[in-house]
C-alpha cells in the first residue's frame, strides 16, 4: 500500500519575482487545488515548508499567516523547518497525518521569498543553516563547505573540473525546456571550465545554485480514496529521512553524506525496490559537486563514478538515468523552502506525462532527494505511477 | 485507543538562565530520556518545537543542530513552528508519526532562549507572530492585542480589574509551589489593581507573562507498547488543532478565540468526553485576560463567567477546577517554543501524582491549551491516567 497519493500539483515560476511571499503561496496552492478539483473547504490539514521567512520578509508564524490568506480558516496549519530540506519535511508530515488515519486530504506548500534581501544578506541567512558559532564565524559558509567536498572528491576519485562543469551545462540545458525555471541560458563546457569568477575554489559561479523566489504545492490524499478524485494516480511509495552530523567537521569523510545514504536506504526499503528501479530523479544540486555526490549516495553510480556519468551524458534527458530534468536547483532555481516540494512537482509532472519538451519517456518511478545544511537533514521520496 | 502514551518527561527550570539554547535542550531531553529509561539509540524520530531561534540566537536548522548535540545521528529530526503554540504542534506531529505506525518511540522537545536579546528586541521578534505589515506597524503588538480583548470583555460582560488581578495572584501563588517556575514572588490583589506601570490599558505589568528561557521534553510511544516501559501510564486521548483569523481585526468578536473553541471541540470529540470531565488544565495565559477567555472557550465556564470563577478561587489548586497549577505562562514563565511541551509536562506530573506541594488530588484527566499569535494557531490536548 502506498503511503499517500497525489491528487494535485502547482508551482509558480522560480526566479526573482515581483510577487510577495503570500502571493507566491496563493499562486502555487490555488494551482494545486484546481488541479485536484478541490476548494479550501475540502482540505483537512495544511503544512508549510519554509526555512527563514522571518529573516527574509520580517514575518513569522507563517503557516497561520498563509492559511488565513488561503481561506483555510479552521484548518490545522503547521510550519515545518529543516533548512533547504524544509519542503520535503512538510511532505513527510503530510504523509504521517494521512497515514495516521486522522486526515484525508492534506495541502502541502513549500515557499521562500529570498530576493527581499541583498545577496550578502541572503548569504548570512543561509549560513544559519550550518553551525554558526563553529563554522560560519570561521568563514565556512555553504560555498566553502561544498568546495571542501569537491576538493576531497577530486583528490580521492580523480573527479575533474570538466565533470563538475558537465552537471552545470546539463542542468542549464534542461532548464531551457522548463518554462518555470529561473535560469534560461545555454552555457558551454569550456566557458564553465575557464570561468575565473571563483566563489570557493574549485567552485566558480557556474557551479552554484541560484537565489530564487518561488512556491510549489501539492495535495495529498489517502491512497484508498484517490480514485474518487482522479484517474492518473501517482503514489508516494517510499519516504526516508535521516539526520547527519550538523557540523561538517565531525564527518569522517567528505565525499559522501551519510544521511543521504540512510534516508535512501529507508525509502528504498519502504518502497521495496532497489536503486536500479528508479527511472529518473530530482536531486539536491545546490552545487555541481552535490549532484555528483548525491547520485553516488543514492546508489545510482558507484562512488567516484558520478562525475564520469555526468560527463558521458548518462544523466541527461534521453540518457540512461536522467537527473534533474527540471533544471535542478542549479538552473530551475532554489527558493529554499520550496525546493523539496518543487522536486516532487517535477517528478509527478513527469510521471503523469505532462512534462512537454522535457518529458522522460516511459517514466514509471521517480525519486527526489533533498538535503539541508551540510547534510544535517536529508530526505528521499519515491513516487510511482499507479 | 489512545493516540499515544507518555513514557518520559523532563524540563529545565524556566527563567533568565545562564544555559545556552543547546544546553537547555540537552538538560530537558536527557531528563525525559532517563525518566523513560531510554537512550538516544532507542529514539525513532525527534520533533523540536521552536518559534524563532534564528532571531534569538542567530542559529537556524535547529532540529538538526539539536539532534547532533543529543547524539541522535540518523534519527529523522524536524522543527515545527506555530508561534507560541510551536511546542504543542511538535507534540501533534509526534502523535501523527506514532499513529501512522511508522515510528514507535518519539522524542519531543520545546525550547526557546529569549534572554539573548534585550527586551525591546524580544518584543520585536514576538511581534512577527502577528501580521507585521497590517498590525505591528500600526502599533498592535501583543500587549495591545490582548488589551483590546480585555477592554471588549469588560465592556460586554462586566469583567473587572479585580477579576484580571485574581488570575495573576493565583498563578503567582501556584508558581511558589513549583520549584521550576520563573517567578517566585507572592503578589496581592490590591497591588495588582493599583499598579500604575501600564503596558497597554487595562493591562499593567502584573497582567503580562514573562520573557523566559527554558526547554521541556517528553518521550511518546505507541499505546500498545507502553507497558514495556513503565507501569504509571499516561495516555494522550485527544488532540485538536485549529487555525483562526491571522489578523485580529478580521474577527467578528474579540471576547472569544474561535480557533480555541474549534480545537477544543475536536479534542473532546476525539477523547469522547465533555468539558466537565476535565479535572484541571494548563491554559495559555500569556496575559491574565487570555486565561479568562480560554476557560470560557474551553467550556469550563460560560462566556463572561471566567473572571468571576477566578475571583471566587474556583480555579485555584484545591478549587473546583484548578487552572495553571504550574503557575502558567504568567508565573511559571513563557519560553515560547517550550510552553506547549511544558504544559504537557505539568499535566503528566500531576496525573502521575508527582507534583509535590502543588499536587491536585485525584487528578485523572488533564487538558492543555496552547495559543499562537492572535489566535491564529490553537491546540488542545487531553491526557488521561490509565
Amino acid at each position: 500500500m502506498a503511503l499517500a497519493s497525489v491528487i494535485g500539483i502547482g508551482s509558480t515560476r522560480y526566479g526573482i519575482l515581483p510577487s510577495s511571499f503570500i502571493e507566491l503561496i496563493i499562486e502555487a496552492a490555488t494551482e494545486a487545488l484546481v488541479d485536484a478539483g478541490l476548494g479550501p473547504d475540502d482540505i483537512d490539514a495544511f503544512y508549510l515548508g519554509n526555512f527563514a521567512g522571518d529573516a527574509f520578509i520580517g514575518q513569522n508564524h507563517l503557516a497561520s499567516y498563509a492559511a488565513s490568506a488561503l481561506g483555510l480558516q479552521g484548518v490545522p496549519s503547521t510550519r515545518v523547518e529543516g533548512a533547504c530540506a524544509s519542503g520535503s519535511l512538510a511532505i513527510r508530515e503530510a504523509i504521517f497525518a494521512i497515514k495516521s488515519g486522522l486526515y484525508k486530504r492534506v495541502l502541502v506548500v513549500g515557499a521562500e521569498k529570498m530576493s527581499s534581501l541583498p545577496t550578502a544578506g541572503v548569504t548570512g541567512v543561509l549560513a544559519q543553516a550550518s553551525h554558526f558559532e563553529l563554522e560560519v564565524k570561521a568563514g565556512l559558509t555553504f560555498p566553502a563547505v561544498f568546495a571542501l567536498v569537491a576538493q576531497r572528491h577530486m583528490h580521492r576519485y580523480g573527479t575533474t573540473r570538466e565533470q563538475l562543469a558537465a552537471v552545470a551545462v546539463k542542468n542549464h540545458d534542461h532548464a531551457l525546456l522548463n518554462p518555470k525555471a529561473h535560469m534560461q541560458k545555454k552555457i558551454k563546457l569550456e566557458d564553465v571550465c575557464s570561468c575565473t569568477t571563483m566563489v570557493a575554489e574549485p567552485l566558480n559561479r557556474f557551479d552554484c545554485s541560484l537565489i530564487s523566489d518561488g512556491a510549489s504545492a501539492m495535495v495529498l490524499c489517502a491512497p484508498e480514496l484517490v480514485e474518487d478524485y482522479r484517474s492518473d494516480v501517482i503514489d508516494i511509495i517510499g519516504s526516508g529521512q535521516a539526520s547527519g552530523q550538523f557540523e561538517i567537521f565531525l564527518n569522517e569523510e567528505l565525499t559522501s553524506f551519510p544521511a543521504t545514504r540512510l534516508a535512501a536506504e529507508r525509502a528504498y526499503q519502504m518502497a521495496k525496490i532497489e536503486p536500479n528501479a528508479i527511472d529518473f530523479a530530482e536531486v539536491h544540486d545546490c552545487f555541481t559537486i552535490a549532484e555528483i555526490v548525491a547520485t553516488e549516495d543514492l546508489g545510482f553510480f558507484k562512488p567516484g563514478e558520478g562525475g564520469i556519468a555526468a560527463l558521458e551524458d548518462h544523466t541527461r534527458i534521453g540518457g540512461r538515468l536522467p537527473i534533474n530534468p527540471s533544471g535542478g536547483l542549479k538552473a530551475k532555481g532554489h527558493p529554499v523552502g520550496s525546493t523539496g516540494v518543487g522536486q516532487g512537482v517535477e517528478v509527478i509532472t513527469q510521471l503523469r506525462g505532462q512534462a512537454g519538451n522535457r518529458q522522460i519517456k516511459n517514466a514509471k518511478i521517480g525519486l527526489t532527494h533533498n538535503l539541508g545544511g551540510s547534510g544535517g537533514t536529508c530526505t528521499v521520496h519515491i513516487y510511482q505511477r499507479r
